[in-house]
């Protein structure tokens, strides 16, 4: 008898992040388990002549998601010749936060993940707390990273987590880049992966279930104080009574979707870039105005950041009055913009600088 | 004193579509009121040699956004030297339409607009009810714009329709084309116009109510039958409840960027589509591998419907698996698509055709 239905979904997810993984390390994985002495090895290691197996870390809160996650990875990992460790970070948020570590640390040892360690941050207060906790998070993940050489470490978001991401996108109204949620391979290399985009939540709770793998609900998945709490209980469960059940999945193809697309606009616009500078690298107004609106806007957002503004306060609003200087020119003034940039329009010339 | 600012609101919204309408006229609208002898005409008329003003219609429900937006009309039009009728379809879904469209025509006429018809139509069964009443709908104001030679048809759609609109889209999962809402500009020759896309629900209500409008509650629009009308009195509020108060904006400016976004797509699309086929016009795998999976999904979702696949019935699902065929071949077989249409890779081409 093969594993339950969940536990399968979960094991095959995890499967073909590896497989990726190993892919991209030049190790092969046809033929079955490699040889532990044919597998290849980071660089830190075959530095020192010993060939050592690739190590992937799971990131783990002693959430249902992360703990199967965890749970698959341990299954996983030794048939493809990986080496399977985890993180959990210590936010310090709540009391009993280091001893609720302590037991999440626990519990990746007896699934035999190898290293094991806890993180413990400071978070701040940049961006809200909701921001500034995952940016601590980040920072403590990619430290540890870094210190084991693991190749990759894994997260446990979920398809539920991604439809989240694009509603809460959807309502900043700032465009298909937002709507694309959270990326499959993220960060520095592509360090961070998320196995469980296409898996629900739904999956992942019913496979600690059956592997009897104890759970932590954090009380600030509930906490009507954050808008993805509110989203997640009332919001989402709201628009599937009003649009029927297929709307997280829905949204999470959107996610994909969208991003294809954003990542082709922006190609599109940067090779478009050159073309409308003029010989001392002046945007040309004539030049821009030919261009398609969704491609023009993106060189303008582009020049904005470049010149100083920071993306996260340039607004698709700020962005459309920029526009205006090219598209419907009446002599208007400079156009502020965050971070002291200002835009205007001299002899058919787009200047967009700081001061 | 100056007019209500709810009313000013949607008289400044239909006066520059009717600007925009007499742009394209090809009629001066600079300084001030035209003439009315000096004014242009449709085509129609300057056969017989007599230059007559160009006529807008409303289609008007009877409820409230569609007698705000004719009250607007009948408000700006003769200052324009423009003339305003008015059209209002009886769906005979209910017991009494046809009083009430009659009753509709009655209210038109008291606002001054001329030529004023009600016009009745049979609600078919393609699609489901609302999108039968909306082909009925539209076939009816078609025939009605083209019998009194109308220059425009004005749609009284709110920026609230307009966010109910992209979250249907995103229901069905199908990318940003499917969230871009409704055109500000639609039909044959841009016939039809939304002055009140950037107009909320509540501004239009509030106009008919300062101008003593009586307005009529579609019973529909309240049924939970109907997922539209679920959308708007659970869906969306429970939205705003965990999003905040700016979620209809936000959803109304993703529908403006979700199109500007998919237009320049499909254009790279059609310019990118000569460039992919082979000299007897067949589909290249290696040349379709090299473009963007974003430009790449549109050129084979085109082939896809120049081959018989009806449009609505052509899922994300079925696109992806037809570009497996081109991303990860493994000598799998022919993808059936809607519409008897299948796909097939033979000898480094991509083979769609029906049968």
């Amino acid at each position: 008898m093969g594993p339950h239905p969940a536990v399968a979904a979960i094991r095959l997810a995890v499967r073909r992040v590896l497989h990726d993984i190993l892919t991209e390390l030049n190790i092969a994985t046809t033929g079955g388990i490699p040889e532990r002495a044919a597998v290849g090895a980071p660089a830190a290691d075959t530095a020192r002549g010993r060939p050592q197996a690739p190590l992937v870390l799971v990131a783990c809160s002693g959430g249902a998601d992360s703990m199967a996650l965890a749970s698959a990875l341990a299954f996983e990992a030794p048939r493809l010749g990986v080496r399977a460790g985890g993180v959990t970070v210590d936010h310090g948020l709540q009391a009993g936060s280091d001893l609720r570590a302590e037991e999440v640390v626990l519990r990746l040892r007896e699934l035999g993940l190898d290293p094991v360690e806890s993180a413990a941050v400071t978070v701040g207060r940049t961006g809200g707390p909701e921001a500034a906790a995952r940016d601590a998070r980040y920072a403590a993940l990619d430290a540890a990273a870094q210190r084991h050489g693991a190749a990759a470490v894994l997260l446990g978001h979920t398809r539920d987590d991604q439809a989240e991401t694009v509603l809460l996108g959807l309502a900043r109204g700032s465009g298909i880049r937002s709507l694309s949620g959270m990326a499959a391979v993220s960060g520095a290399g592509g360090r961070y992966r998320r196995p469980f985009l296409q898996v629900d939540r739904q999956t992942a709770r019913k496979a600690c279930m059956v592997q009897a793998l104890p759970v932590w609900d954090d009380p600030h998945n509930a906490d009507p104080a954050y808008t993805r709490s509110r989203l997640r209980h009332e919001g989402l469960p709201a628009l599937e009574k009003a649009l029927g059940k297929g709307v997280v999945e829905a949204l999470a193809r959107t996610a994909q979707l969208s991003r294809d697309d954003a990542d082709a606009l922006d190609t599109w616009a940067r090779q478009a870039e050159a073309g409308v500078r003029d010989a001392t690298g002046q945007l040309e107004c004539a030049k821009l105005y030919a261009l398609p609106p969704a491609v023009r806007r993106r060189i303008l957002r582009r020049a904005a950041i470049e010149a100083g503004a920071p993306a996260g306060a340039l607004f698709a609003r700020h962005i459309e009055e920029v526009d205006r200087l090219i598209t419907g020119w009446r002599g208007q003034g400079a156009i502020n913009l965050p971070g002291k940039v200002v835009a205007r329009r001299q002899g058919g010339r787009l200047v967009i600088r700081q001061g």
